[in-house]
């Protein structure tokens, strides 16, 4: 029988399984409070909770300016509450995720994307540069567990990453580092790169066009959904970033 | 820029890469109501849509058995309704991942987790038959794409899947085949096992306890929500199914 030995307020927990020891990524819920209503529950791993709730509720459109965010004094509670002076919490059944939004008989990105300027202009990088970056995504916890994905954000030249975050959920590694970014007033990311570690679903992708980010590339496969956002809000999308290759998908304008 | 050419009602999309054409996997919304009420939507690959929405609603535990499922006349509408007499839609926000629930203080397991009996008994499977359950999940549009989760089902002696579905959504797939065993009358799955691609989070657990499978295997990792829920429902629970090796997590007894 597996014993679980949570590492308090941590990102491991230890358990022993068949062979003796070992470690895994912590999963647990936490509830996003806006002004004190909870606007969403998601399953993430804890650490960079306020980034995480922040960047969530930018990514969704609920704010457009950081709000100040507080943890309850009981920090086991895996509660955060974001104050946004005079924005009123989502109606109902907002998110696409859960959500009904009514998309019968129409298009689908109109349906499910969250409205954001196209993004013009942006750095250009070298393909191989490109290529490298998800070999920079340094993932600690993942080298203990093999259970986390990982978003990196990077300079317009690529290089070493400026910050990256884990988490049992890629979307919620994307808010963390969008969160955080928010948070330092870096927003929009009009001279930077993301980076992630899998593959390269819709939700991402606008994220990252959310937060003005003009060129997305990750390891894994993007979605049909993923290259038609990608396409129309001025995103340039790569994957397969491996071995020193990478496929453009959308806007390779900004790949040399 | 990307030129998406959908393959009608299929999987694959064509799409144009700096490369030249390559296809990638379809990633649409899906609406799914009960009783003519919308529940939820969920972004997923076309195809074997009813099972899908059988599959969530059970999982979730708005229905116990198999509900008459109907698409509508539009199949682009991107719509199941499925009809259970008697049975309520959930109230508002239900669902944990965008849901409040209320979990600050409690037990995060008591909050998040669908009410199902503890598994008793089931099959014993030998332990180097268990690791190559992945290497025989067929997966026809991964191939092609490498953006696809699958889930198969196998039965008690492991050997060849007895069906396996693809995904975007590692969750769907789960939903896809255990919505095909609802709709199929073959819950609970107390002699058969279920496979996964990917990696182990507390919702496929979820999942594979509600509808009875006493085993669970995947390529990935677990989290620490997935043991202690395996671990407390009574599921046999297996990751890092690679090159002949399998660790195991929870309830080791059925491992021979």
């Amino acid at each position: 029988m597996a014993q679980l030995d949570s590492v308090a307020a941590g990102m491991l927990a230890r358990v022993e399984r068949d062979g003796g020891p070992d470690e895994v990524a912590v999963e647990l819920p936490l509830e996003i409070r806006l002004n004190g209503s909870p606007v969403a529950v998601t399953m993430r791993t804890p650490g960079d909770d306020l980034e995480l709730a922040a960047g969530f509720l930018y990514g969704e459109a609920v704010v457009d300016e950081a709000p100040t965010m507080t943890l309850p004094d009981d920090l086991a509670a895996n509660t955060v509450d974001a104050r946004a002076p005079g924005v009123a919490p989502p109606p109902g059944r907002r998110f696409y995720t859960t959500s009904s939004c009514g998309i019968c008989g129409r298009g689908a990105l109109e349906e499910v994307a969250v409205d954001c300027p196209r993004i013009e202009g942006g750095p250009r990088i070298a393909r191989g540069e490109l290529a490298a970056l998800p070999d920079r995504l340094r993932q600690p916890v993942f080298e203990r567990t093999g259970g986390l994905h990982a978003t990196g954000l990077f300079g317009a030249a690529g290089g070493e990453p400026l910050l990256v975050r884990e988490d049992v959920g890629r979307h919620n590694a994307m808010d963390k580092v969008i969160g955080h970014a928010l948070l330092e007033g870096l927003l929009p990311l009009s001279n930077h790169l993301l980076c992630v570690s899998g593959r390269l679903g819709f939700e991402l992708v606008q994220k990252a066009a959310r937060a003005g980010a003009p060129i997305l590339v990750g390891v894994g496969a993007p979605t049909s959904l993923a290259v038609e956002l990608a396409d129309d809000r001025g995103v340039t999308l790569a994957g397969f970033a491996r071995g020193g290759s990478v496929n453009v998908y959308a806007h390779p304008e900004r790949v040399a």
